[in-house]
């Protein structure tokens, strides 16, 4: 359970890290949307190993497959399968893990839980399972763009107390393209890229947190009271692996504000109902209000480090377990399209939830006679 | 749409703040616990407004009634509805929110989501909503506790920069009970107090953030890989009015760490593997390692302040706004049974989860011949 | 659980029979809509006991209270609650069937399941349970009509062996209410009003068919592979208290023919494309073809008889029972209503999906700036 | 939407006829179960086409592939993705369906409600779709099998007017698979392979029903209201390609019958509470009451026959239409295994619906300390 995500965009993911695939299949993408394999591949490639000389050396090409739901180029409106199958499958360097619990890592929990894993690579709790994510998202990301002109923008804010400066919401893909760490500040993306570089070269690692703003988003987004955007980006974010917060707008540091400092102010702009702030990170009561989204994800350093750790066996016996094998020593870089796919996903189930409810009334389907 | 939450231990609420009721209605909640109208009343008394000399003077009951599902003192298995009517309906105060539009309220958002709202008190938009919420969270936690021994306590841990000391998981329900301001650390709490009452004299609000921590719950709940047990808190916490932000375990300032020192080393302890450390807050891989569950929540500032502010009407036009009526000046004291009560909801929704996939195989139940 | 219906315009329904309350909650009900309680009760009292000499004689008023979800005569798009409270409680009547089992009721099952059950009246197992979805129907239906002019007539097709003649489409509402039996032939409801009479006057009971009849549907409605719209109506109908079979356009007498004289042919009617014949029922593949939906449910006679039987108690000692109270010698007539109600709610709920799949690519929606 | 099937053993499919592959993905299932793709490829064989001399001479192995979620011979409690490749791929033969409708297909309600389709072999509307539930609903059978005891038997009752004598509850696989035809009667069976051969020689084809009785299942399970057990086999049954009609234990025939003559007794055989006879089918209240479940379902005759008939285009112009390929005459052979998919995994998903609400409470699970 627990491997479906969405209502109507509703995505259900499989696979294990050393498995034969991992893959996706959605469930409700609206028919006639141009596609191919290469709108898809474009998104895979930002997220798999081996693309930067910060990330793992692991070389893997994350080919995708259409199974599904695709003709003469265009979406059928019935089930889209993709596929990716794995390749780099080394197990003798996990053979250790079938024997001592990694530490921060889910070998125990999925243990009690289940009562068997796959050790090899971490199973199904490898970070190879949010490529199916990706593949959805890829397409969610087109309808919202071609369809609505929505543009989803991640970043690498932070890593550890190297922080970017505020850049306001005119942040582009390209600007973060333009670095491997993914920070569209160039200097604080030296500075991040030398401080991952040196935490590796240590056998430690790092974390940090990824920002990400939502622009040409319509007011009226959002299915309160428990299905609200943020509360379902929230949900989104804490999903994906190593993340340990969440927050939008002001979040933590605007409860240190009273609420005449705080409150954002409507205005009228050129006919727009608008409000001159946005410490509301864009929603109100749970609904889109216009303004741009902006939020914030935390991720943890990454687990694996290339150092001995105590630990315990399955059996509970203490023991001594020296990672090994190609890890990054921060996955932010890699995590930003990840962050970008499940907020598209977010996005486009919310919309056609809102045009279920809205567009139907009345109806606009025409009766035969 | 959006006002179902849970799968297993489902709930539905309804009621805007002016109409007739609110209320919920619970599918899925197990026969034969012993339950009465007071179990659900007691949670509703700490929610509830003019409780103490910090929250708003408005004065309702709360009364819960049953409407079905208990039957001689034990549920029954069906559905559980539970109504509390509206009482204190003063519509008169809010005749000026027909006109403009509050700011950082939800009242411009359902117009662009609906196209219409009750005015009144907010509507759904309303933190009456959470009655609902706190009802059945009630059921929830009389569950965790009689059946599993499973503990909830949550408590204001900051007002604005006035921040209580790091208490650990000891933290009793007696302990938070003891200051109208349900934070645990006397001291803290009288400052906080004296704080609230400052801001609220001067018409202004403020915000803060509350911790939570769940002990005596077993390794093995969650439902990677999308609703995974950080993932469900997470939306369960921003769902709730005001929030902004949420983090687990060593959350943002976990960041800062590097791996070595972040992660958690297991370890025998009397014959259990435990953590030694839990900056994880008691989750691994989206599941519960058994350690204690430790999150917070970001509350902003109270968005109703009782000074004039600028604002737009609903057809552009600029104009000001004075605040009415009786708020609080600050949430947090009331919000937390809420958070115990949503908290409550994801768990057994969880352990219900759980043992669906899990108690199943083999089967107990026995056939007939 | 299993006391929701729909995905998109979902009911959740609660009571029991001799508890307090029964009703339903409507999660995502179209903002809007014109309603007021008189459009609930006029269904309510087609379905209420006591409305004619050939129904039970228990008479309760069944009368409707909206708890939320409508403001100023319209709906709000938040959800709409709405309770009728157990008036004729004479837990009198059923002290014996605490002691023994029902043949043919859910006494049984119900035990079997939840280890416990409410004895008076059947409790959560009593057809009462069908008010809460008679009123969400009413809605559904209000949506259908006023928006789309699909009309949705159902009737007394046949009582045992007497059986009317086919009438094709054009059957009327007001022919089916022109006699209390729901027949819309006169002469065949005199036969049955006079059949169901004289079984009673034997305490003994009957069964029969309701046929219903969908008009104005446009082509496009319902959901393949799983969620074919004859799927959804076969389980809505499968769903109601008695029913034991359901076919949709030439069901089980259409497997006698032919290919070569099943197939309908498609023609080009007044620049229509249309079917010949419509032996589909207005379903080709899962999907409304534009063709009249026509479909019929096989109702078993009414388990309660004023006769005694033969069983056993819970303890499974063999026993006695002499049926007692006021029951329907047949329950076709009141379940006209029922019938109608759950094809207005599986249709709305099927334009819903529909338009969210396909409504919403280009978006409609208009960003701010 | 509409390509799930079930709320805790869920089901996702895809796949086109002609499109690369059809699949299914599996969230839910129990981990620690023995699985092997040969236990899902006797399924398929049976559903495959090109089996018999009866069935279409197209011949495609079917050969099914775990993806995921099966590690060293047992399930992992992840998903479970299988993919079967399209093999015979001829689209030449379909070039005529991309410009005519062809009757009684779902090439008109497809184009109605998605704007297009795959024409060739009737893309998603194509039975080739019903591999995913088959490959599904093997394990669902394992699972019942070996851990409960539980037997479901389905079988070929009627092709056209010659039925087969009633059998009782006794029928056992091997009758069923002892002729191609899959009627457990061999004297019946030989008049519909002869019926079957006939109606094929003249270009022309049958339907009929397939009854399906399921022994060994407990008493307790379904979920009332709405998802009483008999609903969703209802809902099964209809969501499969080609099906008109369902029935339980007396069904339309029951309807005939007075209270007096249809209400299964109660009483106590061997200590065990069971009925006299079984008018009910093993159902009472939505609920399994412990008897053998007896339904049947009605198959249309194949709309595909090699005959001319007349139908429009896309367009509306008039057209004839000359049915080529290489079809069933009759599908319920093939049918036999599709309708004991859909049975257990309606049954599995009941199964753990129940173990989740019921075996919570008192939890079974073990906090750490």
């Amino acid at each position: 359970m627990g491997n479906t995500f969405g209502t109507l965009f509703r995505i259900s993911t499989w696979g294990e890290s050393h498995g034969g695939s991992v893959g996706v299949v959605i469930d409700g993408c609206p028919p006639g949307l141009e596609l191919c394999e290469v709108d898809i591949q474009v998104e895979l490639d930002r997220r798999r190993p081996g693309q930067s000389d910060i990330t793992t050396p692991r070389n893997e090409p994350d080919q995708v497959e259409f199974l599904s739901g695709v003709h003469e180029g265009r979406t059928l409106g019935t089930p889209i399968a993709m596929n990716v199958r794995n390749k780099d499958a080394r197990s003798s360097a996990y053979s250790e893990m079938k024997l001592a619990y990694r530490p921060s890592h889910a070998d125990f929990t999925y243990d009690a839980k289940y009562g068997r894993r796959m050790a090899e690579g971490g199973g199904r709790s490898s970070a190879r399972e949010t490529i199916g994510r990706v593949a959805a998202g890829a397409i969610a990301r087109k309808i919202l763009k071609e369809a609505g002109g929505v543009e989803i923008v991640a970043y690498v804010e932070s890593i550890q107390d190297i922080r970017m400066p505020e850049l306001g919401d005119a942040i582009t893909r390209e600007d973060v393209e333009a670095t491997p760490v993914r920070c569209p500040d160039s200097e604080t993306a030296a500075a991040m890229i030398k401080r991952i570089k040196e935490v590796r070269s240590q056998g430690d690692s790092v974390g940090g947190t990824i920002g990400c703003a939502v622009t040409g988003l319509p007011a009226g987004l959002g299915e309160p009271v428990f299905d609200r955007l943020e509360a379902d980006l929230a949900k989104a974010m804490l999903s994906l692996p190593a993340t340990k917060g969440f927050e939008i707008g002001s979040g933590f540091s605007g409860t240190a504000l009273r609420g005449s400092e705080h409150n954002d102010v409507f205005e009228n702009r050129d006919g727009a109902i608008r409000t001159r702030t946005n410490h509301a990170g864009g929603v109100l009561g749970g609904i889109s209000s216009g303004e741009a989204i902006r939020f914030r994800t935390a991720f943890k350093p990454t687990a694996t480090i290339l150092r001995e750790q105590e630990t315990v066996t399955s059996a509970g016996e203490p023991t001594k377990l020296m990672g090994k094998g190609r890890h990054d020593a921060c996955v932010l870089p890699r995590a930003v399209p990840i962050v970008e796919a499940m907020t598209a996903l977010v996005l486009v189930d919310h919309w056609m939830r809102h045009s279920a409810q809205n567009a139907t009334f009345p109806f606009s389907l025409t009766p035969v006679d």
